[in-house]
Formats: structure tokens, C-alpha cells, sequence
């Protein structure tokens, strides 16, 4: 990995940081600021892939204020960087009533035209339990 | 969708879809071929993210001939395509011994320097049941 991919994966990764922080004290807009407008979306509670910002948006905002997890941690977070695309890949582990969860997650972001990094896909899923 | 990226979109579909009708006969070797070295592979039977070919090969070699699906559709594939990436997300149901199973899956592709498109993220899940 270059200098130039080494910085994209350190900015991916913290972005993604700063959303989850967000995400796990109820606060879903730090997700939907940065996913792109044709963003796909897959998590275990649904029957198949969500497709658009719109349909996101309705989904994040039902569970606004609905997450409080008063512990998580981010593990062996990896980044491939393209040229225009970067695949964030980890396992992440949460704690909400002290009932404990573990998560694989894909984040893939686009860098668009005004440079700004979007997530275009996001999936998450239960690990083995 | 510009005519190029129809033409890419098209070209990983029916990669994925080949490789698919291999995998469906118990044969891994067609996701093995298109797979790159710094692939890494979620699925919801392991802990964590697995990284690499050679992890990979261990699992999916341990998976050949064990499979025998006699039906299986893939469902509203979907690919964005990037400058040098390619991301297909899409719903799989199967049946194996009459028992259906609902699958999301997630394959990002990157085109290497000869040219060639291979995968370097592949994320299946469970949908909800």
C-alpha cells in the first residue's frame, strides 16, 4: 500500500468510526450523511437488499434514538483501495443490556466527483454464535 | 450506466453466475480461480473475517463435493461499477435436500493489472427467516 492508500484507508476508517459513534448512541445521521444516493443495504432482519437513500433513510430514521450500546469495539479493521472505490472490511462487537452481539460488516465507498467519500453498500451480519 | 460499465456489469454477472453453477455441484473451483491473494470472505458459519487465497482454499477444498444444490436463483442482481472495481450485491435462494435457504451476498471485483476482474471481498449471509 502507498502513501496516497495508506491516507484513504486511515480517512475511511475514520469516518466509519465517527458514524458507528454516532450510530451507537441512537444517532443515525452520521451514516446517512455519508451514503450515496443509489447506496445498497443488506442486515439480518430483512428479507433481501434495500436499494436507494431513500428507502435508508426511512429505515435509519425508524431506529433514531432506538440504539444505546454502551460499549463496542471496531476489530481488525482492513481496507482495499481502488481508484475511485474502497472496501472496508470488520468484525465488530457490541454491547446493549449487557447482552452481547458479534457483526461482520462490508462498507464499500465511492470517492465522488467532488471528492467526498460516499458509501455506495453496506452489509452487515451475525457472526456464528 | 455508460455502454462500458453495462458491459462490465454484465461480464461480473455471469462470472458470478458461472462460478455459482460450479459451486452448486459441489466444485469451489471456480470461485478459487477468480479469487485474488488478498481476497477475504465472510460467511455466518465463521467467528470472524478470513484473509486470504490460501485460507480460502483451505475452506473451500474442506466444502468440495459436499455440495448439491438441485435448485437455486439469483435474485435482482445489482453491480456499481467503479474505475477498477466492480461491487455485485444480490439475494440467492437454494434448496439442498428440500430445505431452502435465503442468502444475501455481497462480491466485490477489482480488475487487475492483465485485465482480468478478480474478487476480492465476498460477504453471504443469512437473510431473515
Amino acid at each position: 500500500m502507498n502513501c496516497t492508500e495508506t491516507e484513504v484507508a486511515e480517512k475511511i476508517i475514520a469516518m466509519e468510526k465517527a458514524a458507528l459513534e454516532r450510530w451507537c448512541k441512537g444517532d443515525p445521521s452520521g451514516f446517512l450523511e455519508m451514503s450515496a444516493e443509489d447506496v445498497v443495504y443488506f442486515d439480518p432482519f430483512m428479507e433481501k437488499r434495500l436499494d436507494g437513500l431513500d428507502k435508508l433513510k426511512k429505515l435509519y430514521e425508524s431506529l433514531r434514538g432506538q440504539v444505546d450500546a454502551g460499549w463496542f469495539e471496531m476489530l481488525n479493521p482492513k481496507v482495499h483501495v481502488g481508484e475511485n472505490m474502497a472496501v472496508l472490511t470488520f468484525n465488530f462487537n457490541s454491547k446493549v443490556n449487557d447482552i452481547e452481539s458479534k457483526w461482520n460488516c462490508t462498507e464499500v465507498y465511492r470517492k465522488e466527483t467532488d471528492g467526498q467519500w460516499k458509501i455506495i453498500q453496506t452489509h452487515w451480519s451475525l457472526t456464528k454464535v
